[in-house]
């Protein structure tokens, strides 16, 4: 069998299906990843084999230890295997022994990895996944015998214990809090650890110990173990040599008194021609309610690893497979139908961690804007997100800027836009559901107390109200959506135009939710202000040829045609269309300067010309090299709303260039010169001031994973929902003969095929849905639960 | 010429003056390192080659970074050396190539270490140090052609950026703002940050730039540099092997793209026989007022190394050479006159790091003790110490339980002795110089206003004096001097006895001292409080053969025959004794069961037996594994009172064998076991519990070098200062045929010379002072600058 390989260079390739992307040369230019999770326990795999794993939601919560290093790669749970007789060794990946191969080749899966190579006549096979309703992970070893004569090898793993912190520099005194003891009838280690960083419920620091017992176990009979790195390693040793490799056993020193590593060595009698499996398991069981032994035999054999491998499919379908999109444009497709939704929920919403950072919370606008990815699948998902975000607001409507999902706690900051972002999703999932009994959910504040959903977000408003200029415009305090402006405006007098606009855009649709509940007193002040916003904004925000972004507490403007750096923004000119602040005339002045300024190779830059010089009173954003991240580079996130905007104005192919852009299996031409994975989206791309123009970084770890599938979907696709039914207005290139799209909505499955023969970007002549014509482009809202079929010409 | 090898063992010893350690195997049982620093410039070498450096008297403020990982030594500033024809590279240390050697020596000096090796037919000498006067550092490398034929060599430096922060784990972030160029006329680099961790002057954090200019410049032209850790490893490659020595030249990569290293290449040609010297220097100029280029070039020259090198004898002699003894005790002798004093001096009191413990800032009671290591050298250091401690004080009396040295700020706690050493240390520090001007000095409080030295030690007091239970026991609050009992008294329930004991120790001196001044009112209520402290801590803290340790907030005891564990700790013995708490008798009984219980083959253990069990009432000591640092290991601070308590109670063979047992280079006939360098204290031992009893760890930062230095000087050789002028008397093992003694004494230098030839431990039969005999055994305080000869005579 011969399998197609799309998008294939010299590393990589993604397979027929766009479900696995195989890379073919563990040298790939950046760690290429793979995060796994199952919503509470994750992993990170790169295609060299290094990796760490977490628990509990949060990659500060270690199991396993790495230190992060792009060149060298982190540390990883190593597997080693070793023939016997020969002393000859290698590992199951390139990492760390890096021993020569006859083959390599590492498939990056939706939950799971698998490692396929041959070295010294031996083919093995190792399987990395997390089992999906279980805080366990499997390492399943196939060795294949290739060889001319009988072999014997053993086969031995080796990772640091990290145990509830991830910030390394404190391991000296953290490591000895580790207890490791190997126990028969798990044929593995347990492992506790009595201090955690956190305060107990008296505020008390280094008064509890971390809440899980971890183990490592397998499924054979071990002959040796090891629990202390300076005896596997040797002092002033290497992974890539250690000393354990030139041992016959390992030294199965274990107890509170190490340094804390985890090693199970078995060993496997293989006849020419003959196969064996073996099965590893790590895992982290919360004392409280599960205990580790129970869990470590459960999956620590092979039939158990091989079901729970069947069952990640089915786990990750319900994710992946309720939406399904045929484009002519096969990176979109691949990215839409499972990479985009993958990263979002596994990396963003779950895994929570990655090379680029180790998140131990939830961002309060980011993870809420994520959730947007589980409304098609799963909306249960965003609502639950939605209420959970709720939760972290104070009474005055102001909310954590994030929070711990352990245990808990936050930084309340004066970020002009965070709280706004509650009303926002909450539409999004309304027009999805049009389910209003979650405006009658009743959720708590952080400060006591409760109240509906609906009242949250009202306060949020409101909170907001309280936040402007004298003239008018939305004050900019701590910073906006854009971090880095963080020296702007703490003196609560520099503006935010950006807040304004996406203000302008929350209250248009929060009036309508007022006045529907009776609350007209609510409903006619967002009317004055609406109103107020959109007369302020064009008098005081305009620049002459795009919208400003700000104003500093001393009055400079910023991003105007007055500065030398910074002179344009992208946000304000984008929200100003998607929001409805500009005027035809000024959308289309606005999205000119966006084409002549921003849209460049690799997407659409988020400001210019980026900043040079250090501006004490703009803020981190001008600290970054020029051309990188926020300053001047493209930050995808912002770079997906330029989509949206460029299909509001009715420039369909802009709007197509600047999404394919960015759509990362396009930048495989080049893979050394964007370095990132081609099968998720990076946080940023280096802009034109930067020597390295082009080069994508901050890979997984982003919030435009979800945007990036909503704007090709919603946007380019034109498939979206209104509370009327799912609106079809496709905005796409000339050039398509059109797509199918085939997605559930409110319970009903819609097939839809449009058909472009008459090559037009817009435009709607006919839809028929199940045969018959409709009158609008709105299709019904079946709630039946069945199929529907859905023909749409364009012209 | 053969040197004398002092303590010798396998992997090195001390030169005859003990001056030097001598490593001859890079592979030591953990890195045994040699902390440098000028007071305001630092940096960490060990045996291997690995280190870093740092600048501002705090070692998180890094110039170079380290990952610091025991077992696999830090990353370092490497040396590579060439053969540029072969191509055959090792380095000037054993890391990071490892090659093999003809031999191998590493001299860690006083300020210096020296690496000479011969390796390839080439003799390398790489000398290490820190200029005394400057931010610089010198690393001066000579190379002598000892092979048959003409050589061409290529010379390597490497190491990576750290700029102003030392946690590693935000790299990711951090190293994007630094920005590095090549000059010309420096032969080098120069790297600036453009974010520090610290927030501006409105508490915005990430708005200021790094504040020094770090500089990388070599005596020579280099023939290629670079300034990209990628380049220069290479992807997924290691230091031992990296890219560079694949290629002729360095890749010159700089500015703000890279991940920021620092290398520079200079090639030398060798005649057979011939040898030649060139100079690296690493520094970092504060930008407010030092010229990195100026600083460059003043220092990067093979004579301006060699004039600085000089000097740093000079500078080190200040503080080394006001003082010697010779006793029949080498270990005694090598510690006491050399290696205590530098290790106070420059690890603990400037340069705030090593391996265990990176520090950015002073602990209260920490380096207010180690000061007191000044006291004979230069008290005006003590006194400055003093004053700087006596600020970071509040209103109230309490005091910043530690404060950052650079930029400010500190945590305020409940702790409840860290404020009472202010008056402890003024006390010795008065003794020593008489100089009672210092507590007419003004210092600040932290939350405003100023008031005398005296003023700020009585309100120390008077804070004491609020903190104490219904019977009359100071309360522990969030803990005492021994900082893991952190659970017993948060809720000011709890007490500790030993905080009573060394309130009582300082009201003795402190009632006087009020007297002196007029402030009758307060020296009448410490009176008081004096005597209803020996009252109440004999009738509720003495347990029946030993004193208690504390209550806690739930009323149990604390170091009680009644518990399981923890039964007796060793601080309420010796305190009991040191303080005159204890009478006559129980001082005795208290001592037996000190000796019984506590003094055991590696020093004196702080408690037994050691906690097994978690004891979320006690605190994190009890997570500690049983033996321990604090948990019942030897805390080797604490161990060193128990030394100067059995010279109290007349138990000179005890005390002495208390002293030996934690005198670092008597260790050295079991290097493996005890792991750590012989030539400064370790923190901790660990106790009989631990399967690795004996084991030493936490070197170089710790308090225990001063007071190791003081309770052989004070207590022991029995020499200490009186306000009526120097006490001579010895408590010494009575195998002793005496010591001579050299110190200087409020200005005169005196000559002490002690015959033991009655062979007692104790006990002063006549005195001459330059020939005449006098009545006493306090030498007459002749403030006269001149040398004054004393002969004793025990018996």
């Amino acid at each position: 069998m011969t399998e197609a390989r799309k998008f294939k260079n010299k590393y990589g390739y993604f397979t027929d299906d766009g479900r696995e992307y195989v890379i073919t040369e563990p040298k790939t230019p950046k760690p290429w990843a793979n995060i796994i999770s199952n919503g509470d326990y994750s992993l990170m795999i790169s295609q060299t084999g290094g990796g760490y794993s977490w628990r509990g939601n949060a990659g500060q919560n270690r199991i396993t230890r790495s230190m992060q290093d792009i060149i060298k790669d982190p540390w990883g749970k190593y597997v080693y295997i070793r023939d016997v007789e020969t002393k000859e060794f290698w590992s199951a990946a390139w990492k760390p022994v890096m021993a020569d191969y006859e083959y390599y080749e590492v498939r990056h899966g939706i939950g799971y990895s698998i490692f396929n190579q041959k070295i010294n006549g031996i083919k093995s096979k190792m399987k990395v996944f997390v089992v999906p309703d279980a805080p366990v992970e499997i390492i399943e070893i196939t060795l294949a015998n290739e060889s001319e004569r009988k072999r014997i090898l053993d086969v031995t793993t080796f990772f640091e214990w990290g145990l509830g912190f991830a910030p390394d520099e404190h391991r000296e005194f953290h490591k000895i809090f580790i207890d490791s003891k190997y126990e028969d009838d798990i044929n593995g280690l347990l492992v506790d650890k009595y201090l955690w960083g956190f305060p107990d419920e008296k505020g008390r620091n280094n008064n509890i110990s971390w809440e899980y017992t971890a183990f490592h176990a397998v499924s054979e009979r071990p002959k040796s173990y090891d629990g202390d790195k300076e005896s596997f390693i040797g002092i002033y040793g290497h992974e890539s040599c250690p000393r354990a490799m030139k041992e016959d056993k390992l030294a199965q020193r274990v107890g509170r008194f190490v340094d804390a590593s985890g090693s199970l060595q078995v060993e496997l009698e293989l006849k020419k021609g003959e196969s064996k499996t073996v099965v590893f398991t790590i895992g982290a069981a919360m004392k409280s309610y599960e205990d580790p032994k129970e869990l470590a035999n459960k999956y620590t054999n092979v039939e158990a690893a091989q079901k729970a491998f069947e069952d990640v499919h089915k786990f990750w379908s319900q994710f992946i497979d309720t939406e399904e999109i045929k484009t002519p444009d096969e990176a979109m497709n691949i990215m839409t139908n499972v990479w985009l939704k993958y990263q979002s929920i596994s990396c963003r919403l779950w895994g929570k961690s990655a090379y680029y950072q180790t998140s131990a919370g939830y961002g309060y606008r980011d993870q809420l804007q994520d959730s947007q990815i589980f409304l098609i699948s799963k909306p249960e998902y965003t609502k639950k997100q939605i209420l959970m975000h709720a939760e972290q607001q104070f009474n005055e409507g102001d909310v954590l800027h994030w929070w711990f999902t352990i245990r808990g706690g936050g930084p309340r900051t004066k970020c002009s836009d965070d709280l706004l972002w509650l009303p926002f999703i909450l539409e999004a999932y309304l027009k999805e559901t049009k389910d209003f009994t979650i405006l009658d959910e009743r959720v708590s504040f952080l400060d006591g107390g409760r109240a509906t959903v609906y009242e949250h977000c009202k306060r949020a408003i409101e909170r907001a109200f309280h936040r402007f200029s004298p003239r008018g415009i939305p004050l900019m305090g701590d910073h906006d959506w854009n971090d880095g402006l963080s020296a702007i405006g703490n003196d609560w007098k520099g503006e935010s135009f950006w807040v304004g606009e996406f203000l302008y855009e929350i209250l248009k649709e929060f009036i309508s939710i007022a006045r529907e509940r009776g609350d007209y007193q609510f409903a006619d002040k967002c009317k004055i202000v609406y109103e107020s916003l959109k007369e302020n904004l064009n008098k005081y925000g305009w620049d002459g040829e795009w919208y400003l972004q700000a104003t500093t507490d001393h009055g400079l403007k910023v991003g105007s045609k007055e500065n030398e750096e910074g002179k344009i923004f992208l946000n304000p000119q984008i929200w100003a269309v998607i929001s409805g602040i500009a005027d035809k005339d000024r959308a289309k002045k606005a999205m000119e300067a966006v084409t002549k300024y921003l849209l460049k190779d690799y997407g659409t830059l988020l400001l210019y010309p980026a900043y040079t010089k250090v501006r004490n009173d703009i803020g981190y954003i001008t600290r970054y090299a020029p051309g990188l991240r926020e300053n001047g580079g493209v930050y995808t996130h912002a770079a997906t709303w330029s989509v949206w905007a460029y299909t509001l104005i009715g420039e369909s192919e802009l709007a197509y260039e600047a999404y394919k852009r960015i759509c990362p299996p396009n930048r495989s031409d080049n893979p050394d010169g964007y370095m990132c994975e081609p099968y998720v989206t990076p946080g940023n791309t280096d802009g034109p001031l930067s020597p390295y123009y082009g080069r994508g970084g901050w890979t997984w770890y982003t919030g435009s994973s979800q945007w990036l599938h909503r704007v090709a979907t919603h946007w380019i696709l034109g498939v979206r929902p209104t509370y009327e039914g799912l609106l079809i207005d496709p905005s796409i290139p000339k050039e398509w003969d059109g797509f199918t799209y085939r997605r559930q909505f409110r319970g009903a499955t819609y097939l839809i095929n449009v058909n472009n023969s008459a090559h037009v970007n817009r435009g709607i002549k006919e839809i028929y849905v199940d045969g018959k014509l409709i009158e609008n482009n709105v299709l019904p809202d079946f709630k039946d639960g069945k199929e529907h079929r859905v023909k749409v010409l364009m012209g």
